[in-house]
């Protein structure tokens, strides 16, 4: 179970560690740092900064080299949270456990934070110091093709126009591959970066990441219709509300488990050759179980 | 007049084809990618990528060498442009002479294509071909710090405070400086990287970007109130509708033309000792009779 998975909790509050030392408490802070830090700490599970930590010891580098990357990783996917809840996209009132980002300081807030988090995720990624400039532009590269157009928000404009046309499976994998497997993408080849991992290293990683995703976003879907909003810490039921087609309207629950079982064994399968993968391969395993 | 600047129409149509030729029209473009395309393509003056190419060959760097990172910062001036356009922030009806993107794209597009032209400044700073890695992570580093949560969006979040306090005079300019200058910086200097300059041709650009930005936004703020929508090109008078203070408004169309022009003035004094300045020397006192 990720609840009780030693290591994704150390290096979750690890981050929350460094969130807090970038953005420090200070009576001076105005409503745009003080929004960065409502969703930056809100309890997450730090799922893609852990992929990246991970990668980056599976293939031999150090966890500390990696950590900036994990950092910009995870500033990342809070942005795209505090967007994609924003009334024009989900218009959803709950994330992690609170009242989401502009619910608490406004629309244009929200939409400064979710901006600035993009910029300083960069920031992370171009200034990390136990990696040489080479490395970091990579770095920068991969990041801004796996959120851009044709990653993250193409992902995302695709998941628009599903709310209101038929959508069947292929559509579906391709606009989950794009709007979440990309970050997973990201997260852990820049683990591979760090760890200055073969090309070969980084292909193993990359089917582990699209597969990995593909599979957490199924369970995302399957976790909308059947956990309340309180144990998920987020608005459940967003799915049924905007009328968004998804593995579970598509397969049904247990077509849709099937699915997600099927992924996971393929994002296994992708990095099972490897020394020291057993911990890698569990946390696919684990994660088909997660409860938000 | 910077209307008939050859060398400044020159570079404006290089930046429009490259854009066209990142994004190619076709058929197979979806809303976001016809989103971006709409505003990117729309005629600007393409002010910032100018002073990258000119910095450049000012510090004796080829043109050619600096255009991916001027198409970078257009690209990012784009996005800050759909964004404040929003209706949660300035809620503007026209940019560049055409309704503005949210108001033909809808406000979740408008929102997506900011953000997906945020991610493709920094892939462009990140894989510019003719500067090595280390010029590259630079880039990306200054850009993020000038974009992100104390530059651009860091003056995004006061000028919004702005709309219902009192503000004077050295808050204005700090807002300004942060919210415009910031770009303008960022503009100028990675011109110098791409002339792979000295540190003290860096901190020259950097003091004319600051000045010609803050005499630019005085202009902006004069044009507001001076020149109708249509001659502009974008909404006037929002900073009136929104209640805006502005160097207008503190010292009156007089007083502010004054400071744009010792703004000027200063910029003119950070680079007229160095060989062949003259043309930015111009350019800078050019932009003070711009009509928009």
């Amino acid at each position: 179970m990720i609840e009780e998975d030693k290591r994704l909790l150390n290096h979750a509050s690890d981050i929350e560690r460094a969130f807090d030392s970038y953005f420090p408490q200070s009576p001076s802070n105005g409503d745009l740092i003080k929004s960065m830090r409502y969703t930056l700490l809100a309890p997450g599970k730090r799922v893609r900064p852990h992929l990246t930590l991970e990668f980056c010891r599976l293939f031999g580098g150090e966890e500390e080299h990696a950590f900036p990357y994990a950092c910009a990783v995870e500033a990342m996917h809070t942005y795209y949270l505090i967007h994609d809840d924003l009334p024009c996209m989900d218009n959803a009132d709950l994330r992690r456990g609170r009242s989401t980002n502009h619910r608490v300081y406004g629309e244009a807030m929200a939409m400064l934070s979710g901006n600035a988090l993009q910029a300083f995720a960069f920031y992370l990624a171009a200034t990390n110091r136990f990696v040489n400039a080479y490395g970091n532009s990579r770095a920068c590269a991969l990041l801004a093709e796996k959120v851009g157009c044709r990653g993250m928000c193409g992902g995302q404009e695709e998941d628009i126009q599903n709310e209101d046309r038929p959508v069947g499976r292929s559509d579906l994998e391709r606009i989950n591959r794009k709007k979440t497997g990309s970050l997973f993408q990201a997260s852990c080849i820049l683990g591979c970066i760090a760890a200055d991992a073969s090309e070969e290293q980084c292909a193993s990683a990359d089917q582990y990441a699209l597969n990995i995703g593909a599979a957490y976003q199924i369970i995302d879907d399957l976790l909308d219709v059947t956990v309340s909003s309180r144990d998920m810490g987020k608005s459940a039921l967003t799915d049924v509300k905007n009328m968004k087609t998804t593995f579970v309207t598509l397969l049904g629950k247990d077509g849709a488990r099937a699915l997600a079982e099927e992924y996971t064994e393929e994002a296994v399968k992708a990095i099972k050759g490897y020394k020291n993968s057993e911990y890698l391969i569990s946390f696919a395993r684990d994660m088909l179980d997660r409860r938000k």
